[in-house]
């Protein structure tokens, strides 16, 4: 049972070190300020071979992963059993301890040390134990955030606005300069759907000083239109938004998250079918992404329900790592201008930073940006950014909800981003993505049965393969060492964090080869 | 502009304390323990009259309200102009300075100290910078779930059922021992929807272990019948249930909450439109009760897309602080069982201890338990709570989203819990409501023109009634130092904190006759 493994970097091959530490306690490594500056020039510097010199991110992280037991080991057998009584234990992937867990390496309570390139589900941005990120996590800010929740809509804190700016909105896409903060991704989805219906019914009506006419106010307290509109969101084959009623109905992903929930009659337009690497297939992909812009053109146009909005993501994330060309977005921002129409970029995985851009839009270089952008995820808290004024509902209390986002989560973020801009981390997903993408580009002329399809060309670290027996390749990762996530029907899709280096990468491309070989 | 007013409590008239203290850091009194513990019997001793033997919970809180500015003053004008920019602020009541509130008492930037009877709509449990849930915000283990928050569903963390055994679960409704976390009040009714909607396709298909079929799975990606069922939810007229898709559909509370999005057509029952005080109106209340219970029993059979479940507030709070009796839920899980459809109680507002009671269903004395139970709000946390194990799902995943919950708010639910249970907090607002409602029973006697309906007798601090000059009462509440909310269109509704004693009562009732005279 006990099969025991160690995977040493190419880094330094040497000094193998386990983390085992005093588990009562969280114990963070010091990392002088100073140093972690030198390291991010530093790391862009040395970012162009895996060599001796590239210095890590995280200074007191093991050398590689470790796995002692079958994983789950009987330890983590043992409290799974106690918490399946309770809770939900089915998609149970692996019980971790955080104690012990830092930067890429995901512990468990067996002693087993894994390289996470899933990351909770792409949502750890910048490692476990972060010892910036703990800093603000035990400031006195924070604990008055976590005691204090406020209602923000109505009893905001005075420093509400100081926390926005430096934290949520320094980071606001391009062309967005507003906000309006919520709890989870689906949750952002929804409220930026619900800003688009607003938007879309005070369009038809004239403007935003035409009131409610008594039918629209009777029929909404009814449940039917005019008050409570037959306007739809349009969303594409094999979308991922959220698992609430709304975001569902704009998910098209798989059966297993849909089924036996009521829904919208919404319209579905196909997203693209590409061929990769993209930039080898130009004049096909062209074709396809035509083609699929037109179905959606036709669907804006005759749908009963017409669409206040089309939503989008840019990777196509949950359903299976699809691409498509910044020509296709730029296309839809086109065709959504011209009709009238909301275009709402989904960013909720990939956002902050994973695609060596902060949002993965920017790759599109569009002049006329997005009408909402959506995160969630990395950003640890949620919401939709907005620029034009007119999203702003006409009426108080229109958008609104108890705790309206969440300061705690907030201030996190805003360490998030100094953390980010500190290591210059963008700059470094988009070096360690090239790197990366180069290892599995060889890997798979070696084994072109196990990586298929491989993509993410320049879209940083967030890529993907299709393997014909994925799953079996997603377990047998851990047994070398290595978590890792599936997307869609058989893509292995690489969710690293942002402090993800050229000799995670190594440790990563040399586990993958062993599972190849096996 | 600086109307100057300081309303002293009858309990210690003299001694009147500014709480200015040091605004860099997060002040907080020390509350040793062993007085705390002394003080929970003491006031649950001294609560059958307002003497100067009843303790205080908070020492160091104000000895009453101190008005220095109209709100908001210049230097909260100053914050809301900045805040304005950038989020919505057109439904700002008031901007907090959290850092300088205590216990009972929010206060501003300028200096203005409120007794606070609305605490954050009825989400702040034990008092603003309640120094034991510091200790809780403060302690490594908080540290951790804020810094490396899981995907709980797939990685969560070692001591996952710890923290929701000695918290979440430990207060879970009686016959109910699972729960569901979730992010907020909407969210947990969603997901309880989308449980009912599940088990109800299982009971109709033949089990668990019946698969779906062809028609289902490729319907479903469709947002069609029958994978995506014509299913609803029965909610009541008045009632309120959150404000994304789904849970809006169930909401009516009013229009400005639905106008202008996309509802499904599910059906609503009446509510009772009962009398008050319900104890002197039994017969034409229960025959009122008897009405809403028959046609709720005729829109469950005759509703086009047949309800899952039937979801109601044990008091309707949104919607304006609407009661009914016991008999009437009573009846309620009678014909829900009767025929097959799923009983969801909404305790969001109600529940964590208001009421004289931690859940307000307990006051029905139900054989029978609810199917399942949302909370959130007082609880810090939010999900649902059930018993059936046949609720959950038959396969993984079906039931999932990134995060499901958030073990920092959890662990903050923990620490609440054990100040009510240290306090004897629940004990308490059924003593302090009983004393409170005995007040305003004598203020309608003198203003009955002003306090009309006067409602929630035994039912703890969770009391309101009828104003004809409603938006005026609570807007002149603030120059005579309360911060008080509204329900519905006409009700003032008290919502204190659980610590909420009864030299506060006196200060809120001194300050309501200020009112009426004025």
């Amino acid at each position: 049972m006990a099969s025991f493994l160690r995977t040493a970097s190419r880094v330094r091959p040497a000094a193998f070190r386990s983390i085992t530490r005093p588990s009562s306690k969280i114990a963070i490594p010091a990392v002088p300020t100073a140093l972690h500056r030198h390291m991010a020039s530093a790391a862009a510097a040395a970012a162009t071979s895996s060599d001796a010199s590239e210095q890590p991110f995280f200074p007191d992280e093991p050398r590689g992963p470790t796995v002692k037991t079958a994983i789950p080991g009987p330890k983590s057998s043992e409290a799974i059993d106690k918490l399946s009584k309770v809770f939900e234990t089915r998609s149970l992937n692996m019980m971790a301890n955080y104690q012990t867990s830092i930067g890429n390496y995901i512990s468990d309570l067996d002693g087993n040390v894994l390289l996470d390139v899933y990351a909770q589900i792409a949502s750890i941005p910048v490692g476990y134990n972060n010892p910036n990120l703990l800093k603000a996590a035990t400031s006195p800010e924070m604990a008055s955030a976590l005691i204090n929740r406020p209602a923000l809509g109505n009893f905001p804190q005075h420093d509400w606005a100081d926390i926005l700016e430096t934290g949520i909105l320094k980071v606001a896409p391009k062309g967005l300069n507003q906000v309006f903060t919520s709890q989870s991704g689906s949750d952002a989805n929804e409220l930026a759907y619900k800003a688009a219906f607003m938007w879309k019914r005070q369009q038809e009506r004239g403007g935003a000083h035409v009131d409610f006419t008594h039918a629209e106010i009777s029929s909404a307290m009814q449940n039917a239109s005019p008050g409570a509109p037959d306007l739809s969101i349009l969303s594409f084959e094999s979308a991922f938004h959220g698992r609430l009623f709304g975001s569902l109905s704009t998910t098209r992903s798989k059966p297993i998250h849909k089924l036996d929930i009521p829904a919208f009659n919404w319209p579905q337009a196909p997203f693209p079918a590409c061929k990769y690497p993209l930039d080898e297939h130009g004049a096909e992909n062209a074709a396809e992404e035509q083609r699929c812009l037109d179905e959606t053109e036709r669907l804006i146009k005759e749908w009963p329900q017409p669409p206040a909005a089309v939503v989008v993501e840019p990777i196509q994330s949950e359903g299976g790592d699809n691409h498509a060309s910044p020509a296709f977005f730029q296309g839809l921002r086109a065709l959504t201008r011209k009709h009238g129409v909301l275009f709402i970029v989904d960013e909720v995985q990939t956002g902050v930073g994973a695609t060596g851009k902060f949002w993965a839009h920017e790759h599109w270089n569009l002049a006329d940006p997005p009408d909402m952008v959506t995160f969630s995820k990395k950003a640890q808290t949620a919401g939709y950014y907005f620029g034009n004024k007119e999203l702003r509902p006409n009426k108080p209390y229109r958008q609104f909800n108890t705790w309206m986002g969440d300061p705690a989560r907030a201030l996190l973020f805003r360490a998030i981003v100094q953390e980010i801009e500190r290591l210059g981390l963008v700059e470094n997903t988009a070096v360690v993505g090239d790197y990366l993408y180069g290892g599995l580009e060889r890997l798979a002329q070696r084994y072109p049965e196990e990586i298929r399809n491989l993509r993410g060309k320049g879209q940083g670290t967030f890529l993907a393969w299709d393997s014909p027996r994925r799953d079996e390749v997603l377990k047998k990762a851990k047994t070398v060492g290595v978590n890792i996530g599936g997307s869609g029907e058989s893509a292995v899709r690489l969710r690293p964090m942002l402090i993800f280096q050229k000799h995670h990468a190594d440790i990563l491309l040399e586990s993958l080869e062993k599972i190849f070989k096996s």
